[in-house]
């Protein structure tokens, strides 16, 4: 019999799966996706090379890229019953979150097919238009239908706002998703890989992950990092502003990380995205004020816990790139959730080729032999 | 480091959980739901009273209870919006599982307060509206409004067909949605506790689990076990039937249970509330044929597998109930679905009380250095 003394809190420790999708070495600040150090491949490939990788073990050649491509593509289109769901849930004003997720669970809808391949690229295809919309239809305008003759990042930017990006935008966009795309065994993940266990279907499995994601001790708060510097203003301000924080034993948003004992490698690869975007079309005062407030802020950091060595993490950076492209905080988690679907799809396959039912145990902590008294003896 | 020697597939072994929900001891042959043995209380308690034992550890008063139902009552009707989503879905004539997922993935619509408990009011609440709505939409029937003067198994009978049923066959239902309303971490209770763990909202819990009671591994198919005997017709075909079926290596479907080495408890109940349905209100050729097809295939396992110790499992006694109560087949993994939210929402509310994230860890089989090709290199 299973005992208390088995019993694993959070399963901590515990390896729940075998993958070649993604290793996270918190201790080496090393991240690999698909066999690939993430900074020798996120700011080079697109959106779509990422995910077709992830799905194949092998980026694509010129004709498989092309594809992949049209087949992502020809799926944007949103259904009316999708659409009628983000209209009143955008009329009921519900999270943004809630909105995906309601709106993800209805791509059953129009022409699935129910194949496990189909409907990934139905959700790796639909996830910027549902997101977009709602982001629209929340502020009230209509929805921009997608556009087939651009690629992934380039369409989610333009149906955010009608206008076609730039180039250095749409690197930006597409290094933030490469970024994010996997990352190990996370709670959202693994959500994924134990509802597909039982037989069930890619869309069930994909919202579940995302009602994962959701939960702010998951998908993160990449919001008040970056709301920390605009209260901040300017430079000088900084260390003042910190001081007072870290006495009061506020923590800083945006530094440390549960699992990186050494600088997040995402952090490093979205700072040169960033860099690169506010250089080409941003706004730079604000670039050099963010490098300010995290320079003070390690620096402040260092005096205030001495050896805990706390990092800039990837929120920090995240908001910022995510604020350059024009994105209000609003739009982080489920652009998060743009990005991850294609983790989350490729978890699910992986675990359908080898697939054993997760379904671990729990123990027993009440009464056995309660009995039963009729109501008008209780 | 983790390695693959920590790897425990399936997390079988794992204990992720403690509860004072239910036991299974499957060596014992023994169900114990929040402190009572199943027998002492599923053909007595309603499942109003079922649900409240598990939200709160204790049997309502008479007044709790009125409060209980009335609470449940007034949330049984869906927005237009949700009804919406299931017109559209049986215009696809989509799964019924998936239906129920998408409808029930909308109940952050109309007034949701976000609390958790006023969700999993709604869920439990709205589940038999969803379900009977969408059946009758699939069979081209508009849907029937629920009643708030009626029970909650009453009133999940009378929406299907508008006919106000009749006390023994809402006690027969009564017990079947106790009996199958928790059962240890399952796959589906475990996908709920996982996302509830992230902090994130009820409803996301709850259509996670149901994404994965869905999976055939996991949700089970009582249906098949009732298709044997109606193929079977009459007693005198059962031997010759059944030894084909055995000759060829076949499994007997409604025969076996993964954890129950005896005979599966809840078989005893709702073997017992057949008996008592059929004998008051149902085909009685039918069950006494069920019985002997019961008999004859317990003597033919013994002989074609001795040792095995084959017992009449869960599947078997849920098919002959559902189908004394005048439910088809495309309805048995809905209606479990409608009992078992029951234990999904307890468990989330007990991941809350005492809450640490569930967050395994992956192992790493794959490469870690390779180096990025431009697309005309590949």
């Amino acid at each position: 019999m299973l005992n208390n003394i088995d019993y694993k809190p959070g399963l901590e420790g515990v390896v729940a799966a075998q993958t070649r999708l993604s290793s996270v070495d918190g201790a080496a600040g090393e991240l690999i996706i698909a066999g690939f150090p993430l900074e020798a491949i996120a700011d080079k490939a697109t959106f779509e090379e990422m995910v077709y990788l992830l799905w194949n073990d092998t980026l694509p050649d010129a004709a498989e890229l092309a594809e992949f491509r049209a087949a992502l593509a020809k799926r944007r289109v949103l259904s009316a019953a999708t659409l009628e769901v983000l209209r009143a849930a955008a009329a009921d004003k519900v999270d943004g979150m809630d909105a995906l997720r309601m709106a993800a669970s209805t791509l059953n809808l129009g022409e699935s097919s129910a194949d496990p391949h189909d409907d990934a690229l139905r959700l790796v295809a639909a996830f910027p238009t549902i997101v977009a919309a709602y982001w629209r239809l929340s502020n009230g305008n209509e929805p921009i239908a997608p556009r087939t003759d651009l690629g992934h990042a380039a369409n989610t930017l333009y149906m955010l706002t009608g206008d076609e990006p730039r180039e250095a935008r749409v690197r930006g966009l597409e290094t933030y998703l490469n970024t994010v795309v996997d990352h190990g065994l996370n709670a959202s993940t693994f959500t994924a890989r134990v509802i597909i266990s039982t037989g069930s279907d890619m869309i069930s499995a994909i919202v579940g992950a995302l009602g994962a994601l959701k939960g702010p001790l998951h998908g993160g708060a990449p919001g008040p990092a970056l709301d920390m510097v605009f209260e901040i203003g300017e430079a000088a301000n900084a260390e003042s502003y910190l001081r007072e924080k870290l006495s009061r034993g506020e923590r800083l948003m945006g530094f440390g990380h549960r699992v990186y004992k050494v600088r997040d490698p995402r952090a490093d690869v979205l700072a040169a995205a960033a860099a690169k975007l506010y250089q080409a079309d941003g706004d730079m005062a604000l670039y050099k004020l963010v490098l300010d407030v995290e320079q003070t802020a390690l620096r402040l950091l260092e005096e205030y816990k001495p050896g805990r060595k706390l990092q800039t993490n990837v929120e920090f950076y995240t908001a910022l790139l995510l604020h350059g492209l024009g994105l209000p905080t609003d739009l982080f988690t489920p652009m998060f959730a743009i990005s991850r679907v294609g983790g989350w799809t490729a978890h699910a396959f992986e675990q359908q080729t080898a697939n054993r039912i997760i379904r671990p145990q729990s123990v027993y902590l009440g009464e056995k032999t309660r009995r039963y008294q009729a109501i008008d003896g209780r």
